[in-house]
């Protein structure tokens, strides 16, 4: 990543599936080419939302081969490859490099998640950086980790020349703001990792975001970058508290099974999950079903199409 | 509170004792006339970092009526006067009413925490607000209480008369976000209750904070709020990110003790902690010290006086 | 406390209320005296199953006066008096000690429970113990206060000469182990404080509980002390074992407006609970019934009355 | 399992790395040969303490086979299993049993952990269970996964032919009373999975342990087993008291690098970690050090050689 800032949003994508449980590479590559249509700026393959801790390496190095093929030229492909162990990291990481992946996104190592001091994270990523022969991303999420990045970790990482950013999901402003002060001047671009902290984000500097709901309304996500950029703050904060709603449902109420409806509903495919996760029963699914349309009433309001 | 905004910063006023104990209502004097000179818009008289716990009804009184007779003309007073009884709460409202509180900032009940439904604080806010001579002011502070105020619980209670608004100090952006859009259109003050939080909730609209950092540093809190109403965002987050580290230290790491050197540090009379809470050791005083001093500098090359 | 053990059970006795928020001091007189024919070997007065929170100083007292009263002889009479404040508990336990109170159950101070460090609760019950007429049992009910004590403090306050012991509520059996381990040879009782336990904690070698449970079912807690006793643990393991979903309904699932309900339907006054505590909806009320009727029938063909 | 329960206890083995990081076979073997001597009755293969979430797959099945040919003849061998994805585990497990594992140990998925619901796990562990060609022990280890498995999932897996018991490491005894209670009657057997509840577990009926402890003081743990069966309650919780802190400080203090400094110190192969984690410092060494050698005297005291 240049001095100069990556721009944008990127849906962490979802992996489809068919009624029997296999990787539906039809349905996925359908729809990366509605999202090719959509003012995203790249694709993140094998996140959290692509239910990627269900998927075998051969599914995952699949849906990157068929990411590089069919994303639009100029979009920045990223593909998640942290696993527990550093060394089966630094070869899946390296596998991906020389399938095309631009930046690989590693989620930081978990199981043992009272042992992952800053020591330990400094000690993991920084192999992973040497070894690495694409640029690495640090990946903090502990909704699902329970590992939360500390500040002394991320400086020092910062430092190192194949660490070129984070996605940070927290959706916590002040520790945005904060990791923001101990990398600036770094080559060091922090993406948000959830609409819920997008617009305050961008008016701290943020310019990028990687969010489970640009899955299902990609262009609003991109319209509320849009009005920041043009110092319409007011439709910035319109646009913002239409998706809030959404992005509950779709990441802490419903789930992936949720994400996965709201995309359905909102014309990509979205499809059943795997096991052990569940699908939603009639009442979620209603109640689901309430909010996307809600939300995407106030967005035609605003004259944003989800 | 009007559909006009209340606008500014008050500080949760910290409460001196003297070395054996006693509240040093002379030093509490002392800090009210130096703030009058700050650029400060009221004050909040026992509050958390008031150490309220450990005040008795006859030193909450004390120190309401002395900030009463000390506060500078036209500055907003506003009581913390929650307890856990209901009968209680209203009995020493309306104590404080006729004392001269314009509002009551009352804490969410928390000793049964998982009891504290929303059903069970609409009741609880609902009966209160019923009863009292003054205006309530809900305080949301789930780092003391455990208790997290939902948003179902916010919007009915902001439809309330004589609830006129809330204090947020959980630094959870997406929530204030959560709660200004909830209660968009009512006659409801959102308070922001950390410094944590300001500039991101300048930028959602809201225009008055409580914050902790207020009793060493009022002026760069409203410096922060200066630039923001000025449109130098730059300026703004600039102060913010000097504030930061400051707040961590008198809020997480080195709580009220923290608080009150630094405020020693920096003009204005701390002092000691009532027991059970400790005076900062030795190697805590000398990592207090390095941040205060840090921070300062920070704002003076900003050409902000803390 | 003698080195001789106290045995039995307690009940942290409820309060009774009159449908206008009143304290029901006749309800309450009529249930010491039902507890009076039962398995018991004292009452604890203002805990936390008794709404403490939501009581006065001047109910307090009254509970107190009329525990002292009606207790029948020989039974034990434990009062709460912790309060936030040093100076507020010294004085207030030194009036329940006039008023009768044998030994005084003090909570840990809570507001501040990032701050409730090791060296500030032994400060506190150190200048506590020092000042208090009648000896102090320590209080750890981390599910209220989120402090949990830790060895340190309980081994180094286990050495002061006026306080004689605990209760620990948290169900931790290894915890208890730990704690009767390192006060092993002091003069200093610990007593469980849930049925959750109270198997686990009498094979260890406790010899008293202070259960929510023995509000409604008094005699089946005891019970299983005596069939213990007997060295017959296959009934004590049955008595516990039924007892366990009941004990889970009253404490966890539906809380004290729970524990009453139960009470009235096994024999006692049980009533309503105070603001903002709420009633049992209809479900629940159908729900804790089952759990109730079917603890009652297990007991049964136990040969154990409730 | 028959309903003849089974008896003992078994080390969930730790893995030997050689100073590069490779899978110290060697020092494996040599372990298995030392505890073949000890009183165990079998052993876990690729547990939590295993470092199992840092080892490829073939190391895991060489760490098995291993395990099967050198492991002393009537012992149990249980091998873990479990892996985020069902298909991946069912395609794993039946390698597994292929290699001479008697019973699979399956953890409970986690990555997305609050979607881990009842449902989720009784149609993971249902479809896993009747896929398997050896029967299935679940592994319940909130730790680590952050689930927590409800009773209505134990009763209803319980019922499963295929599913014919479970490993607890909560040390929660209430939660093992409880699952004890609903899985009666069944062909269940519960495991406790740490020391720090082995002698409560014991008194509740329960008959085997799989305790991170007896890697390096596996004869003590048989030994505090052998006083309960003998009805010498006083020396079984002398032993449990010796073995508590030494436990606490292998499993929460300093984790898998204190447990194989302790293995090392009572004459078993321990040696280094893989990272992410990281060895112990000097100062932790010594600390874990004085822990060690103050149980293992207390131990010899009992006459019990560690």
């Amino acid at each position: 990543m240049s001095t100069k800032r990556f721009t944008g949003v990127l849906p962490p994508m979802i992996t489809s599936f068919t009624p029997d449980g296999a990787v539906d590479y039809a349905a996925f590559i359908a729809n990366i080419e509605h999202w090719n249509e959509d003012d995203l700026s790249g694709y993140l393959v094998n996140g959290s939302n692509s239910e990627t801790a269900y998927l075998t390496e051969y599914e995952k190095l699949q849906l990157l081969r068929l990411t590089v093929k069919h994303a639009k030229t100029g979009r920045l492909i990223i593909a998640g490859t942290g696993l527990e162990s550093l060394t089966e990291t630094i070869r899946f990481t390296n596998i991906c490099a020389a399938e095309g992946a631009a930046y690989a996104l590693v989620l930081t190592p978990c199981y043992y998640d009272t042992s992952m001091t800053s020591a330990a994270l400094i000690d993991f990523f920084t192999r992973l950086a040497d070894a690495s022969k694409i640029p690495i991303l640090l990946y903090n999420v502990p909704k699902f980790t329970h590992v939360n990045m500390k500040a002394d970790a991320v400086k020092k990482l910062a430092q190192h020349q194949n660490i070129v950013g984070m996605k940070d999901s927290t959706g916590d402003v002040p520790q945005l703001a904060s990791f923001l002060s101990i990398t600036a001047g770094q080559d060091f671009e922090i993406f948000v990792g959830t609409v819920s902290a997008w617009f305050p984000a961008l008016t701290l500097g943020i310019t990028a975001g990687i969010h489970a709901t640009a899955n299902c309304a990609p262009n609003a996500c991109a319209a509320l970058q849009q009005a920041f950029n043009a110092q319409d703050n007011d439709r910035a904060i319109a646009i913002y508290q239409a998706l809030l709603p959404l992005n509950t449902a779709v990441t802490a109420t419903y789930g992936i099974a949720g994400l996965k409806l709201a995309a359905d509903i909102l014309g990509y495919q979205g499809g059943t999950v795997r096991c052990p996760l569940q699908p939603l029963n009639e009442g979620q699914q209603q109640g689901l079903r309430l909010i996307v349309e809600t939300a995407r009433q106030k967005l035609l309001d605003l004259e944003v199409r989800p």
